[in-house]
């Protein structure tokens, strides 16, 4: 991660500074407050602001007037029940945001969820920054040969190193003539007098998609569930999978009692369509079911299969 | 305003209790914290939690690392910027949630609005009380006879007391059959032994809309001034503009910069359409332009005159 | 279900009507288009237009330039894919309009649904019909004993009688009142001219919440099947699951390989949390599992056992 | 633009059939359906799909049974009417797909806009064409100098010819290297047997943004008009604002009376704040104001002189 001497001040700044406060307020992520967590090699996520707790979530459940929680035991039990059941909407009345550094390739995927605000760093008022990111070496996966979105083994040898030179040469390569096309010192006089300059919003388009962005992104707790289900999942793609990873964390801190119920029943849960059942009926009578019989196409079967642990 | 005794101490409950915070905080809104604002003849509104303040308009529009504020007419200059040019997406990094106690009818108006989060008091779970609206009579209006969706003046005398009783009687009888049809004791044994009492998903169907329901409601800045412009205009109708305007003036302690250039850029500014601009330039050489030759329809000049502050 | 007259013949009208168009149509929806599908006693369920047929969803998943489809059983194969793995994007390419006849206590629940566009007839406006919804004596549910949200068994005799009469006379004595305070006649002119006219937007708040109302009602695909899964559901109320199933036989006709895969992984699906998973694999190995030792709370073992058809 | 012939045959083929519909249809949209219109050097739009027209705003504002249109100059005005009052939903009632082509870089600022439905083309399953968007030389704009995002003037000489060869050679080497590390060839089979190939979801960070890529967009009227109105903006990017004004286009064709209120009340219409208002009037006695004396800061003054077709 690279922060730069006057941001690490910053950000020590804002956390020297406290207020009391009647609202709800969580130790736990008060604790890693503005400290950014990184992620791949020069980004990061960092919890800016949040408001509420678990307590929210059984206090809007139950629409009262005051703090609305009872046992711990019983709130608890309470917050299972409206996972389980998907009752959503008291886990909306909880809200998040975040600073989160990363590729712009990261970004493209990442935006598709539209339920949450996003503030970019902008590449028509301002200049990106020298960084890119380039994978680690047991991150430089081959294309899967089974599965066309997937990954496969890990490069080896001269192809992998062939791979990480043209990685690093092409990105600094067009950043460098992104620099020089824009023509811009530090004090906003050109460099050379000779020239213009490009637009910004121009000059940008030489950038490769692992140049790094940076976004405040705000999202309530419902949401954010929702992205990390589907971003936690084995088939999203590495580079977004840690940065999911990083916001789990944070989430585990904020809101303990739903993050065990979301672990529960939406990370650890698996969903059996009518005919899976059909045959998860037949085999838990002992019959001996295999695919062929069981009404399930190849892939179903496998994917049923490894839910339940069996080989297929 | 009819908040019972318990309420009132579990409300004062959660304002003693106070912790220290690294978030941004606001003490003029920590001073109205979880308190009832009065709305109509038993409804209140009162916040319930927030997030971020003017600075975090700032600072998100900035990306910053720190605070991202500078001198504050900096600041302000910049909220005006940004409401001018109508670049709403910092505006939506600021979040407020409300618990409000209000009329069904006004209820089925506020829901239109689908950018919030809501939590409703269930009449399929609970028992709704005996409140309902019953206007004021300075609030008793005719229906206006030049517009089909004003109203016009105030009635009187016979015709409004009559009024007053009919409104009066019919909640009142419907919710004593309501409660009839339930027959549940305070303790949840039959009235009525005899009877198996009405499933409360059914018997709510014989509540009148001006029966009192209530809510969370959580909505982010950019979000609330666009409700607010919407409900705080003189076609807005008067039971739903009195709890924008209650609203109002939570965000005037909040967020004060922005509430400023809300009110200049929003509230009080008015949208010249291509053709009144055109009739604007004429008079502003000293044409006198008169209706038929301007182009416009009648109720469009009348628009157009009514916000110039001139007779038509 | 109450047409008059007028509207039967200005739908017969609109399917009278038709003209040539290069975009993707379907037959079966077309027989039922504007026809009104009877709900309850005076609903209904209208398909009024729709945008996109199964082919659209192909279509899109592969961002072609001509229609994209290949064999049927391949882009059924495809849509079954999508739907499994929750790849939602591409059903939110088709879209479907609906006018649709609701009491208001069923209009509240839907509503809650936000990503919808919804334009409702306004009693700001225009006046209300004379129509109120009374259940069916088979759907005179009392309230559960076991379940607080749940229907018990069906009201009889000297009760059953004594809920209809007051729901009916509650109604109409309400209704009358409100055309009385109105104080309109058919032309507008005032039926007692000695009288104003209570506002129209006052005096729709004396109606009963099983006044009927009427709305249009439109949604893309996959928000209209997320809809529906909540709404068909057992434990969604009467009133509101029969609307949910006219809808259903409008998306069989509409798009029926979307419809078969959304019938096997939606509706008749079941989501297993992490703790039901080891349960069932415990059993699969033939061990015999009971609630105490199963790490299951009673209210989740009863489901599980209820999805597997097992007694618990 | 560069569609193949096998392209160009599949969008023939769509537009050769033509089926009857009971549905609302719009010739002169019909006559455009499919058909790519250039925008860019190798970009396009093209209308997919649509459902309703100028009446179906007109039906759902009415709630109407049957087509709710009356004479064409009262339903224009009703649209009028709607457009000025900001009374939004009844233009959801109308939906639009479109197809694009378009650099990632301006699709990384389309996609901001979060109330449309999107399928992009994957760059994780499938490889991106070696397509890149190069300004022409009357668009290869300076930085400019007033403004921090703005344009200056056009480059000229040496420095237009030098930018124009960086960007051209550094997208098509950062593209070689992407097939090179790809290494598949047109059958999937390895073009070097001795290399695995790297994953095609890491392989395209290599790409730089002003790469091709291509989705399909759809959209409610309402919230198409929004897009339009900021992306049609002087202040808008050029190589955003060309698609918006091809899409403009589409749209006259479509709904004539929506666009025409469109272009009166919005594209343009001027706001005046609360502050400009006060000026306005003081203009309007024939008073001679001056920015010094006028309230407003030097920015406001000129942006309201620009409005009033006025020197400052």
């Amino acid at each position: 991660m690279s922060l730069t001497d006057e941001q690490r001040a910053e950000i020590e700044a804002q956390r020297g500074t406290s207020s009391p406060t009647r609202r709800a307020s969580v130790p736990a992520l008060e604790a890693m407050l503005y400290r950014a967590i990184p992620v791949l090699d020069h980004g990061f996520v960092r919890v800016i602001d949040y408001m509420g707790d678990d307590g929210a979530v059984v206090q809007s459940a139950r629409v009262s007037y005051g703090r609305g929680t009872r046992r711990t035991s019983e709130d608890a039990g309470l917050i299972r029940y409206l996972m389980r059941h998907r009752h959503t909407t008291p886990f909306e009345m909880c809200e998040i945001k975040y600073h989160v550094k990363l590729p712009i390739f990261v970004a493209r995927q990442w935006i598709r969820h539209r339920t949450a605000s996003v503030n970019e760093y902008s590449a028509r008022y301002s200049i990106l920054d020298r960084e890119f990111y380039i994978p680690a070496p047991a991150h430089l996966a081959a294309q899967s040969v089974v599965n066309r979105q997937g990954r496969g083994d890990v490069l080896q040898g001269d192809e992998a190193a062939q791979v990480l030179d043209l990685l690093r040469d092409d990105a600094a390569r067009c950043h460098h003539h992104y620099v020089e096309m824009l023509n811009e010192g530090a004090d906003g006089a050109a460099v050379d007098p000779a020239r213009q300059g490009l637009a910004r919003e121009l000059a940008r388009m030489n950038l490769t998609l692992n140049t790094y962005t940076q976004w405040y992104w705000k999202i309530d707790l419902h949401n954010l569930l929702h992205f990390l289900s589907l971003r936690l999942d084995t088939h999203a793609q590495h580079e977004i999978r840690v940065y999911a990873e990083a916001m789990l964390a944070t989430v585990e801190a904020w809101v303990p009692a739903t993050c065990a119920a979301f672990r529960d029943y939406r990370l650890g849960a698996v969903t059996f369509s009518a005919g899976m059942l059909a045959v998860l009926r037949r085999m838990l009578t002992g019959e001996q079911v295999a695919q062929p019989s069981s009404g399930l196409s190849k892939r179903e079967w496998a994917e049923m299969m490894g839910a339940l642990g069996r080989e297929g």
